[in-house]
């Protein structure tokens, strides 16, 4: 029998180092004087003395992945922007309390190593971060022989964020009456992908769809939007925001109850917003009935804000394009 | 066509929201009083107040996988210990920089959710938190059709922690003639498992072997071990750990000289320590030549710590069994 070295099964430690190599100087660029040590060390280090001026620090914490939306990007072969799409579905999952981030750290992994991939990757991470004022902190590839399908990866993000104790947005003073504006969203961010793949099988990613203006496969990459800079104008202009739900797996109909007070619901008529031709597609090719649209996709809304009736003119001219009043908070029983 | 629906298309949203029940308990009993949500926010809120009484808190986090240990378990079918290998992995990986948890959160994805699977899984990252002291604040579980192979899945954590700025352990005083302690290792830990399947491949994980004194796929199934209750009970005696080096992916080879300052080097003469029996067949079985072993694998110690001779004696004796002098630093040239 022949000698097994490690490589021979599937797992090249120097692909990995290569890729560190590569990567090093993006990741060294979201380095604000907090971060206390580079790559190589076994955790990331981040010194949180600033925050000691808080009255009452709390962290905030979201763990996601950006679902299928790799096979999109591997299908293609483009990898410069799905970075963006985890940072951002993980920076507005901690943004809905009110957090800002931190800093976070990445997971990628497939059964075989590219370290030009990974390195793309994890450099189109780093510009997000950079996007958002976050550290990119740490990270992890793995190489897993047998558990991944040939040419297919994942990407996990962690995002740790801080917000004062007494600012936390959690939906609580939410009542009847209230109202709720959408944002717009890029495209599917990253949620509906299964579906949406189904739907779209055997299709050519390449090919120009009129309706679209644009590919199909282009479509369906667009990256997840952040709403860091929409909140802060917000919060800026004294805006008080009672709720803010991320519009991620569930779509529009169970993330909004994530922040609804018992006793209260959303209504949210069609036809206050602009739903993106992309969505009109699925749901035509796919003759997907409306309420699973609406429990699959954002169908045009990545994030709702509720304001009350008072700040609403205001709020929507501090937001300018993309913002629409999109529906109301009502009680239960109106539904 | 018949109308394409979520579930049609491999993403059953409601087997995630039973998983989520199956798991609640088991969560919420990792919660100290700085946890200030409950499962179902968008991200998860720990008070840091207690913190601002430090100098200087540093945080230190870290995200890793348990790689295709994952198939190891799936093959068995036993889910009820991985969650230690993935809590421990990542708590050692922070402690070796000094750093005490305070968060974890897990990611757990598969071509296609199993409740109950996603369940254990998750109450064994509930247990090992609670081993170890720290909450389980988050997590996602996330099916990926045609990402993931049939029946495989990934299995990935990001734990934060903190350490005073003044008690970080870096390696810097680590001088020629300081002594090394090694740490037994429970088992291969979560390394070299693409390695170590590749030798026994057709091998019945079920058979017993005389020489493990225990089925085969028993002796890998073996959790990761954390070394915090040795790191404290060191610190609690006054022990000044000049480094400590988590051997992970990597071995014995390439871990360590992330700990040494420059002109250093490491010293560990085969024989100063038990190799368990379980790398002992593994080298047997697979003809690995010893610097591949050395570079893959733990070979028995999952963590060295550095200590100056004076306190060595002492070192040994608060830590007991399982703990050996294992080897000794260097000047480069000497090596």
């Amino acid at each position: 029998m022949k000698p097994i070295t490690y490589r021979d099964a599937g797992v090249d430690i120097e692909a990995g180092a290569r890729a560190v190599e590569l990567m090093k100087e993006a990741v060294r660029a979201t380095y604000g004087p907090e971060v206390l040590a580079g790559i190589g060390a076994f955790g990331g280090l981040f010194d949180i003395s600033a925050l000691k001026g808080m009255q009452a620090p709390v962290l905030v914490a979201s763990t996601d992945g950006v679902g299928t939306k790799t096979k999109i990007a591997a299908a293609l072969g483009r990898f410069e922007t799905i970075g963006f799409d985890i940072v951002n579905h993980c920076v507005n999952d901690i943004l809905v309390q009110g957090a800002r981030p931190l800093f976070f750290l990445d997971y990628i992994a497939a059964s075989r190593l590219q370290p030009e991939r990974v390195a793309t990757v994890v450099r189109s991470i780093a510009a997000a971060c950079q996007a958002v004022g976050c550290a990119l902190l740490g990270g992890e590839t793995a190489e897993m022989p047998g558990v991944y399908e040939p040419n297919e990866f994942d990407l996990v993000g962690t995002v740790v964020g801080v917000v004062e104790r007494s600012q936390i947005i959690d939906g609580r003073t939410i009542r009847p009456g209230d109202q709720v504006i959408g944002l717009a969203a890029a495209g599917l961010h990253t949620n509906g992908y299964s579906l949406a793949r189904r739907v779209f099988e055997g299709w050519d990613l390449h090919a120009g769809i009129p309706e679209l203006g644009q590919p199909l496969g282009e479509a369906l990459l667009v990256p997840h939007r952040a709403y860091l800079a929409e909140v802060q104008r917000l919060q800026a202009a004294n805006i008080t925001l009672k709720g803010l739900a991320h519009i991620t797996g569930g779509g529009l109909v169970d993330n909004p109850p994530r922040i609804l007070p018992p006793g209260t619901a959303l209504d949210l008529p069609r036809g206050s917003w602009p739903i993106p031709p992309i969505f009109q597609l699925i749901q035509r090719v796919g003759q997907i009935d409306e309420t699973e649209m609406a429990r699959t996709f954002n169908l045009g809304l990545g994030m709702l804000a509720v304001v009350s009736a008072e700040q609403l003119d205001q709020a929507l001219a501090v937001l300018g394009d993309g913002a629409w009043a999109v529906g109301e908070i009502v009680s239960e029983k109106q539904e």
